[in-house]
């Protein structure tokens, strides 16, 4: 079975979407600056670790991340061509689902990850967003953190972790690479 | 005159202390945490970034920071032999400052940052704590961001940033620095 990793583009000041978040912009206003690493980074650095979510097995996220994302996802999900299955932690099935969609829809955490492993097999399972993330960080589910830390202060917005209800959780650094766009800062969940 | 560097200890959610900050423990339940690389490193190179602090011409900081901290830092201030002299923005001078205290209170930052500036001479000014940083930063008068990030979610606690008021502000990465205890980051704020 693979790693559960719990992967996102941060600002400096912890903030994984700008203010305002809505469909028509999804990380806010001028949040778009956190996915530049991806999409405007010559740097062939930052090109290998946009390309490696390719090889991921399944990609979990919650229903607000569903909802916000879906008019740019489309029925290929978070990584395009590679059409990779997204596990979606949802109490209900939306009625207007992408034809063709990767998507699945689960009720609760445990089920979702059960699902995802499944539709991963021996590959790594990422899980993005805020909410849903933390609950599995909360019940100890999530291997490995790997932050995109981006050069910006947002000051408001949606927060990577609201509260974990008390109980600090400690990380050993694995990995760091420095680029222009972003640092990429890969952490192991000490268990 | 020397750079105004905001340069503090932050786990990887963003907080600068842990929950329930008070006098007995300044960083909150387990905080202490953020300052092992400090005092509790062998590395020579966290050594080296903790001694660079003997170099700073002035420390600013909050009422909130100097109430939590005197028991610590005594009359001789958080840089201990070094004596540092440290400029606390405060609406009102306590009763009880230790006598020979590298204490000045100030009210208002503009005057706490002229202070300092007349006290550093040509030596850079650090400023720690959060309220008042975060002040420093929406009038645009820090240059540099040295963030000394602890791998670690604390998940509740103090803030690095509660609200800039909506404005983004824009960092140029200049160092990165990998240690086991903690990632020291250095920007440059692009003004």
């Amino acid at each position: 079975m693979g790693e559960v990793i719990y992967d996102i583009s941060m600002s400096l000041d912890g903030f994984i979407a700008a203010a305002n978040v809505r469909p028509e912009a999804g990380l806010g206003d001028d949040g778009e600056r956190l996915h530049d690493w991806g999409f405007n980074s010559a740097d062939p650095r930052n090109r290998e670790i946009a390309e490696a979510w390719a090889t991921t097995g399944a990609v979990i996220v919650g229903r607000t991340t569903y909802n916000l994302s879906i008019p740019h996802w489309g029925a290929d999900g978070p990584v395009s061509a590679a059409r990779v299955p997204v596990v979606v932690v949802s109490h209900s099935v939306p009625q207007d689902i992408p034809q063709g969609g990767v998507y699945s829809f689960v009720n609760g955490v445990e089920a979702a990850l059960e699902k995802a492993q499944k539709l991963a097999g021996d590959k790594d399972i990422s899980i993005t967003g805020s909410n849903v993330a933390q609950q599995f960080i909360t019940l100890g589910l999530v291997d490995e953190i790997f932050i995109h830390l981006v050069p910006v202060l947002f000051g408001s917005g949606m927060r990577l972790i609201e509260d974990l209800g008390g109980e600090h959780v400690q990380l050993e650094t694995t990995e760091v690479i420095e680029t222009k766009e972003a640092i990429h800062l890969r952490f192991r969940v000490i268990k």
